[in-house]
């Protein structure tokens, strides 16, 4: 999606060769006009599947994904980020390693704004190594809800998370693919 | 707001005589087309001011604030939530407490992304003690940036939040203001 590699390379900074930060549009000040276009993207990527609701993640999906929705016309369900180890009987829930805190976290959804008739848009704002992706699916698969397909805004393609997702066959369109990040420039697929 | 007050009483769950749980559309799982009414109404009740940003807190408020953007075409901002007690120079941050929770939190908005000429809206789900809206306040007073109104989907009116909030003559629009939860019933102002 040409509008947002223009975006990534002209606002995303460069942190070191894995880590490009892009909250001047995407995570902390939020481009609506944006985040329009790339709602319009999914629909057309995924415009042959019957979808019944959107699935993210707390917090930085949940933007991307309400004005998503709005292009399928279908609900968002946001799955909230927990410390806390107790066991919750009325969640689907399972647990994320993140790579940037270094330690896990619990990601759950109520059992009823999940069901086994639904067909489920995975959204998120990275892949990275798949593991909020991971979690979402495995919430899903407890559910009994299929999954469709994934929408990423921006794929990190060198940390390999497409190939470590535990639904092979899934279809999966990331609308930016960084396959590098070399001498302070960004290399897209 | 007629269709947020029946949504209210259809689908709220009253915990108590002074909770009310709105996770199946407000918090949780996430009504679409509700927040595009809601957005239109904030507008409306907006019309004749002049707001370039839209300012939040992480994460309820996010969702609200994005689709509320569309209809005054300006970028959102939502304030970070930390439990971190470090002083960070790049940001402006105020202490929040939380009642839920019974412990206050940072929350933060960098530097870049708020500035002395912005006009802003401020918006968020719940208006109850008043604590996050003067989070809020406080960031956009260190930012030099002027407040121009309060979009609140529910304020829970007996918690007195209006009141308490640190810049009188405010505009506060609240879309559905609870007066009392009796008997089960909510009474609505």
């Amino acid at each position: 999606m040409q509008i947002l590699q223009e975006k990534i390379c002209q606002y995303g900074q460069i942190i070191d060769n894995r880590v490009i930060k892009v909250d001047s549009f995407l995570n902390h000040q939020l481009d609506i006009d944006l985040f329009q276009e790339i709602g319009k993207e999914f629909k057309q990527r995924f415009k042959n599947k019957k979808i019944t609701k959107i699935l993210t993640i707390e917090s930085s999906g949940i933007a991307i994904a309400c004005i998503t929705a709005q292009y399928f016309s279908v609900p968002v369900v946001f799955a909230k980020k927990h410390e806390a180890e107790n066991l919750d009987l009325h969640t689907y829930q399972a647990d994320v390693y993140s790579f940037t805190k270094n330690k896990f976290y619990k990601v759950r959804v109520a059992k009823e704004y999940l069901h086994s008739e639904d067909k489920v848009l995975l959204i998120d704002d990275f892949l990275a190594h798949g593991q909020a992706v991971n979690g979402l699916l495995e919430i899903a698969e407890q559910a009994g809800a299929e999954v469709v397909g994934v929408g990423i805004v921006i794929e990190k393609g060198f940390q390999k998370g497409r190939t470590r997702l535990k639904k092979p066959g899934l279809q999966i369109e990331s609308l930016a693919i960084v396959e590098a990040i070399k001498d302070g420039q960004i290399i897209f697929k």
